[in-house]
């Protein structure tokens, strides 16, 4: 296909020099080049495909980018991108260096507000709209598009019960396909599906709360976008449109297989097929040794439930979902409610294993506090995608979790080194626990295939020797323990390095540092999150009180927003990997005279 | 009045032996009870007057403890706890030893989950409802009562949301007074009144989301109550009830100025009259610092927006909402929304003062990470409430904030030690930054009254030597400067004892530490939050980044949950008290051999 109109669109200003019969064809354009460069560069697919009608209907009817425009999530925002400036670098999405896969301000004046976590659209937009009015930009356009999964997340009601009480010049547009990364769930999404399917009036919910309802209207026809953008200009106050689209549209797999091309990796670009690679002989990923081993411990013991604020998939609670649905729980995006929720639980007897992305618990981070914490109830944190994410970059490293949960007094911080770790805190936790406990682990696999051990108790707060030295030792926590090994077979000064897994950052086990500070000279810390207040500070806060004066060498995360790229090359860039671990290793043995 | 009927009720099975006929009798001798206690011990008065017949009513109708009863807030718990086995300890209401002024659950098994921060109950509820099914409880009962500013944030509309697609067994009361501790705003607050009017359908936003909705009723009915509460008990699956109360119920001046009467201070039990303390030679509340400064700087910057979620009165943004009503803005319960919007609006050019408290800010953590950090934007953060708060206790001390931004990169974070202080970053901020601060002050007042003061410009990251010293250094951050100040004066070895305050936890002020350092033997800090990752922590790593031996004590809050009491006995238990850094100092003096 020739990219006829694409071809010479680089800016919206292009775009509205098309006439309008001419958009439908540069839509089948728009698409094909995203499933194009998506299929070999990967990312996310099915959201930006099912908005392309709206993007280009958005960019067409406003004066972009004077009128603002805020993606929700961004996961969509792919041919917006392309239409923004950025066509001719798409192929560097994702990579280091190159653009980023979510709107971010610093990257286009397009990128009116910088997104990743969902539901922050409303807010941002009602601000902006409150400014443009204070600043008497009566013109200026404020356009929030919102998915239907998005919206169910209490930050976006908050959203909308405030704009209802304002005149601002705001415009919610409500993608509903009925899917985030995975099916929508939730009283909202079946009072939205009832209002789709005509069985209940639509001027419900949204009317309520002052809103100027319009449609619902199918997403995928240009003309009637258009002309309903172009009406609802003129339309004052808080406006909303309700736009049904469908997810993945235009590739039959990716509509059909909704889930898996969300984010489907490489796939053959004219047939959909998707590229695996055999992972026959690969260790198991983190997710799906918490996957496997709830069900696996639910089936023993009836007290376990499991839940996910919208991450099925992502967190492999999925497998409890299908083997035991009625203990396995999506909550939809509602990370307030699923920690509150659990501490419910908790107090009943039940186990609950409360999974939620690292970088997605900030979310709740007053309920972790209030409710779980402070009531000391047994409520089990699971924490997937902790440390370096990659390619989803800054708004996703789960880097900062250390550091905020340390200071939570109860609260007991796990981190295990391999998925038998893994494995055996979740099978500890279970058996009786009377504190809340963390476990954080990160995004991918493991080293270790043959993972399913009988299982085996892991003592709380208890860090463990992994090899004697004499003169350094090596702290580490969690997967940095794997660095640590494969630095220390390189040296001739093995045998004077030792190396510690901590395991536990909280509580740190004190009688193994007393040990450790007492027989070595020097100390390095490893970890995947923030030097600011992290493991490397408790091993650092234990020294002081102890009045110990090794040396201490503190490695991790920089104090400053790590951006997208392998984790491979995040890792080098905050010198966590085997390279610098090696380089500082060197330098301090040099420095003891060893 | 003679307590016949409230001097034999202990627990709720003697009031479930008083005949129907009795229990106006009874609510008004509970109401009387209440008023004349909290009129001598002070605390939250409104909240509890309002809703003594649906306390009566429900503990008369339900088989509580069995089955559970969860108070949202917990401010209007006090009936509860007098009908629950503490009539006889609710003198020590919120004093150091005594009962705690919220729902807790050490405190009684009728104190299902504790609360003091709002709108958990759904959630809570709805977990232990799940529990119960699980559990094959089929006649349990689960009821909260919620109101309706609580209601409206986001975190309550994810339960709802969530709730309405089970099949639990689940009671939601709305105790819809129309106030919070403000008055309520938002568009569902408009709804309800509508709902009351009878000029929009009850039925519209809880039945969408599946709720069996009945009401409005008349919560102070008792017989209405009760019939209303027998039914819903055989009503099967989530299930919302709508009652009106009036805050301040039975006492005239209470129901007139709820605001005041909220937590109205002493007061004459039979007349209601406030009993002031005159406070005109009093140095102000650094909330009405804040509250005068914003105004007096806003009229002269017309870009300087006010945010409060909820509290115009204990933020004193009042003042602002009152004088420039368009730029100032009380978005209701809805911390995370506060800050998302204060964040769009500062990407076009406004300077918001987003005023929440320390400990609700929490709520807010991510918003503050991925919408205002990451992108750099200069919204100012004033957190009210920040350290120990005294008799809230547990639930409200803001002690966790340094811990929990000190890891936040691009984010500045400041302590004010006194007016001036708080006054001067105030002017600072609004001239032009490029950066988020977070601005930190105590609950209370200053030791200021001469506070208004020329406006000085405070240099970014600097602290400042408030007195020179050759042996000791003892830092402060924020108030704790004037503990340092008070103990100073009273040694022998004045001299040999600097004081310093570091004003800034983030940037650190790296050249004042080095001079410290380098000038020093050994070095205190002391601050009003978590020893946990907190200002001492800074300073530690910054020690052993520069391979400083120094001897360090860190003086803060002990990692445990503070819980309520003065503040002053409060400090005392954390040793940040004046004795207690006296004694430290002492020790720390005789150990230099000065």
């Amino acid at each position: 296909m020739s990219h006829s109109f694409l071809e010479n669109i680089n800016f919206p200003k292009d775009l509205r020099q098309l006439s309008y019969d001419n958009l439908p064809q540069l839509a089948n354009e728009l698409r094909q080049f995203i499933i194009d460069i998506v299929a070999t560069k990967e990312g996310h697919l099915g959201a930006s495909l099912g908005v392309v009608e709206l993007t280009i209907a958005l960019h067409y009817v406003f004066n972009t980018p004077e009128d603002l425009l805020i993606w929700d999530v961004g996961h969509q925002a792919y041919g917006h991108k392309i239409l923004t400036g950025r066509k001719s670098v798409f192929e560097t999405n994702r990579q280091l260096g190159g653009i980023s896969g979510f709107p971010k301000r610093d990257e286009s004046e397009f990128d009116t507000f910088g997104v990743g976590h969902s539901s922050t659209s409303i807010s941002a937009a009602l601000g902006m709209a409150i400014a443009s009015k204070l600043n008497g930009d009566i013109h200026k356009q404020h356009i929030a598009v919102i998915g239907d999964a998005s919206i169910a997340s209490g930050m976006a009601f908050e959203g909308l019960n405030h704009a209802g009480v304002t005149d601002a010049n705001l415009l919610v547009i409500l993608n509903d396909n009925a899917i985030g990364i995975d099916p929508s769930v939730g009283a909202l999404k079946e009072y939205l599906t009832n209002v789709k399917k005509g069985t209940e009036k639509q001027d419900n919910i949204f009317e309520a709360l002052n809103f100027d309802y319009s449609g619902p209207i199918d997403g995928h026809d240009l003309p009637k976008l258009i002309s309903e953008l172009e009406r609802l200009k003129t339309v004052k106050g808080p406006k909303f449109l309700h736009v049904i689209t469908m997810k993945g549209k235009g590739l039959k797999q990716a509509e059909e297989n909704q889930v898996t091309y969300h984010a489907p990796g490489k796939f053959n670009a004219k047939t959909g097929e998707l590229i695996i690679k055999s992972s026959l002989s690969q260790p198991p990923k983190f997710q799906d040794v918490f996957g496997e081993t709830i069900v696996e411990l639910a089936k023993q013991n009836k007290n376990i439930v499991g839940i996910t604020p919208a991450m099925p998939t992502g967190s492999s609670l999925k497998y409890m979902m299908h083997d035991i649905p009625d203990r396995a729980f999506d909550v939809g995006i509602a990370e307030q409610h699923a920690v509150t929720m659990a501490a419910g639980m908790a107090t009943q007897g039940l186990i609950p294993f409360c999974n939620i992305y690292s970088t997605f618990l900030q979310r709740a981070y007053d309920q972790v506090i209030h409710d779980v914490a402070l009531q000391n109830l047994p409520v089990i944190f699971c924490l997937d995608r902790a440390g370096l994410v990659g390619e989803d970059g800054a708004t996703h490293h789960g880097v900062f979790d250390l550091a905020y949960l340390r200071c939570i007094p109860n609260l007991v911080v796990f981190a295990p080194r391999n998925a038998i770790e893994l494995r055996n805190i979740m099978y500890t936790v279970q058996l009786k626990i009377d504190f809340p406990i963390a476990i954080r682990y990160p995004r991918g696999r493991c080293e270790i295939i043959d993972w399913k051990k009988p299982f085996e108790v892991i003592e709380i707060g208890k860090g463990i020797e992994l090899k004697k030295g004499k003169d350094l030792a090596i702290l580490s926590l969690g997967t940095t323990a794997n660095t640590v090994v494969k630095v220390l077979d390189s040296f001739e000064e093995f045998e004077s390095i030792g190396h510690y897994d901590m395991r536990f950052v909280k509580p740190i086990d004190t009688k193994l540092l007393h040990e450790i500070f007492g027989n070595y000279k020097a100390v390095i810390t490893i970890e995947d999150g923030t030097v600011v207040g992290g493991f490397g500070s408790a091993v650092l806060e234990f020294a002081n009180q102890n009045n110990y004066k090794n040396k201490i060498e503190i490695l991790g995360i920089a104090d400053k927003f790590t951006e997208h790229g392998s984790v491979q090359e995040l890792k080098s860039i905050n010198k966590i990997d085997a390279e610098s671990l090696k380089e500082k290793v060197k330098n301090l043995i040099f420095g003891l005279n060893i």
